[in-house]
């Protein structure tokens, strides 16, 4: 996703939004019920994969907006898949526990406590939810009560602030900023005003959350930029969700955990992801992480909204944790290699963007590149109802002539960079 | 699931979960997080599943109570498991479409199709979810706005009034109750007193929620009762939720589509499920069916809770409708030889239960059976912290010694009923 100006994108969330809930009003007269429940109409139903999934397939465009990748996922997936099918148990195919299959949540368990030095029990401190997207939706949605606030760093993954607005909450935005106009910069020179992440606390705020590495800056947060987060968690006695689903695909700088750090497992859910960590999307598994209190309350919201995850994914996923287990302090451990194979990866795509007349940010982790279209696309201006950003992603999709995107399409597929 | 006092249960509903919230109170002291957001605190963490599941483990008893079958699931399933594996795709392991993989809601629309009689639009009228749990989610939290009024038939699924009760609903219940006293007893003859049907409407009602075949009476309730309910849901511009995921498994009695009565398509949701359409419950898959303008609006709480689900199970169900989409019409269909294959274990089991003492109510359709407890049990009473059903069945799972548990567990293995 290119953006110039994320700012004006978080700023005009709002207004977006009410322009979606004027077309609903054109609908009442179908039918009363044909109009979306109050809790949902300042979210609406914008939804910026939805819109772009679908333009990118209407005009045949490249995608480079939704988080996939176009390699193969982990090699040995597929295998433990086959293996699974092959093994044809009937238990495969039937109900697990709520709150994760078992072997599941024991390799996750095992994973995550040499991880982070820490016991940690499989039965109650481990909840396998649909994707990172279902564990934030659980955390999110059993920690906030209507009148909360949620504080929540620019730029972000698009769900936190539906997701939160829709539980009840007020979002308080505290923006990165680039703390250089030097012509090349990494996600690193983006930091925020420490002022301002002071004033965002206050009595209100229920909880803050973090993404690092940061989708879609790649920022790693440092030990200091986490530390000052946790003494302020600490001071104003506030929760941490902290969605870490980037946690293997570091470059220049090792990704460093908020539970482990002084003070702050007891209040920190830590959000990770099978897509991520295994390259495969498609599994839609991802893991809640936290004190068994904690993790009480977000089993309560999967308990009343999905029950429990498909048992068959769960398994092979399973499979997968166990085997980088056996392997976790090699060079060969995928959850090291696949940083290694991704940074030329980076360093390229990066360079094409800048002989094309763009600006990237050098992500240090993640798979995403931001870059700054301003010298490209002068032409381009946010007003209240979209952002330049948007409006030239859309001209791309839509204007350019067929020939640039093939060109575009053969580079990228050369270059295997999603 | 065996019960007398159905009536018992739903009252005890609030009580039960007001002791849950004492007990959270207590850990206040702990941290002001590790205490429930306050939509969630009427209905606490009680779940009758996770509660039973666990006391059927740590005691080794047979767990009747959830329900999956202990035969293996439909025969090709692992086949189409296996194939979709040894094709190796990656795509089958990334993102798929937010509403649905397209092969399978093609195959949802051209089977529904048939089933009702209508066409219906694969890409806007079917929404792929969590099994029928996250199609229930979906729906009831995407209609209900604080204050509204939900109406719910009793006995009924579990989930229904939580969900409803965080959505911010007040579930009004209509008993089905028997209409005889008669030794045997069959589900046709509960039904509920008319004017107490009309008497539940109210400008408030926002929707209600039926289930047939019905879990756990088994009633498959008949055109004449559909067409009350449905006059009333016209009458009153009301929606309805109608849960069919037993629509394949009923023995004596057609099952007939509550969006296929005059004036119910447009403001009908159906929800299906491939864990009760393939017997595969571990694949935790549903979907919900309607009028896109309803559609949409569940589709915006699935993408602000979990997006999409996991694709290469989507992919498995899809090829799985597609052959039975092949032989609809034949008896080799698994939508009609699964009743026929259950019929004689129905009455095996009813047989076992009145030799056991104990007075069966035979079920049309779903595979769970209710059976009165009272002549065997005439010490358990109900009070306003637990049913007497609940005692009992806790009895039999911690003091009924192994010898009878055993007995047991080798009747049902041979019976192979669920």
């Amino acid at each position: 996703m290119l953006s110039q100006n994320l700012k004006g994108l978080i700023k005009n969330f709002g207004k977006s939004t009410s322009s979606v809930i004027n077309q609903r009003k054109m609908s009442n007269s179908v039918n009363k019920h044909y109009d979306f429940n109050r809790k949902y109409s300042p979210v609406g139903d914008k939804n910026v994969w939805v819109e772009f999934t679908a333009l990118a397939r209407d005009f045949k465009a490249v995608n480079l907006g939704q988080g996939f990748p176009d390699y193969d996922s982990v090699k040995y997936l597929n295998e433990k898949t086959l293996e699974c099918a092959k093994e044809s148990s009937n238990l495969l195919h039937q109900y697990t526990r709520s709150p994760g299959h078992l072997r599941l949540a024991n390799a996750i368990a095992n994973c995550y406590g040499k991880l982070t030095g820490r016991d940690i029990n499989p039965l109650n401190e481990v909840l396998v939810t649909v994707g990172a997207y279902g564990s934030l939706f659980n955390s999110l949605t059993s920690f906030i009560s209507e009148g909360d606030e949620v504080i929540i760093i620019e730029p972000f993954y698009d769900c936190y602030a539906p997701i939160s607005v829709i539980a009840g909450a007020k979002c308080v935005f505290v923006p990165l900023k680039p703390k250089t106009d030097r012509e090349m910069t990494t996600s690193a020179d983006w930091s925020w005003d420490t002022k301002e992440l002071e004033a965002a606390f206050s009595p209100k705020t229920k909880l803050i959350v973090i993404n690092t590495p940061n989708n879609p800056l790649g920022k790693v947060y440092t030990r200091e930029e986490l530390q000052q987060i946790a003494d302020l968690c600490i001071k104003h006695n506030t929760l941490c969700v902290s969605d870490e689903v980037y946690e293997h695909i570091t470059y220049d700088r090792a990704h460093i955990r908020m539970a482990t750090l002084p003070g702050m497992w007891e209040r920190t859910i830590t959000v990770g992801s099978a897509g991520k960590a295994f390259s495969s999307t498609g599994a839609k598994l991802g893991w809640t992480i936290g004190p068994k209190e904690l993790i009480r309350l977000c089993q309560s919201v999967h308990n009343n909204s999905i029950y429990c995850c498909p048992t068959f994914i769960q398994e092979v996923i399973a499979r997968c944790f166990e085997l980088e287990l056996s392997r976790l302090d090699t060079d060969e451990c995928y959850f090291k290699s696949i940083a290694a194979e991704l940074k030329p990866k980076r360093d390229r795509l990066a360079k094409l963007l800048i002989d094309a007349g763009l600006k990237p940010v050098i992500p240090e982790g993640g798979y995403f590149m931001l870059a700054d279209i301003s010298k490209i696309a002068p032409n381009f201006h946010s007003d209240e109802n979209e952002c330049k950003d948007s409006k030239f992603v859309k001209y791309l999709i839509k204007e350019k002539d067929e020939n640039t995107l093939e060109k575009a399409a053969e580079i990228l597929k050369n270059l295997h960079v999603d």
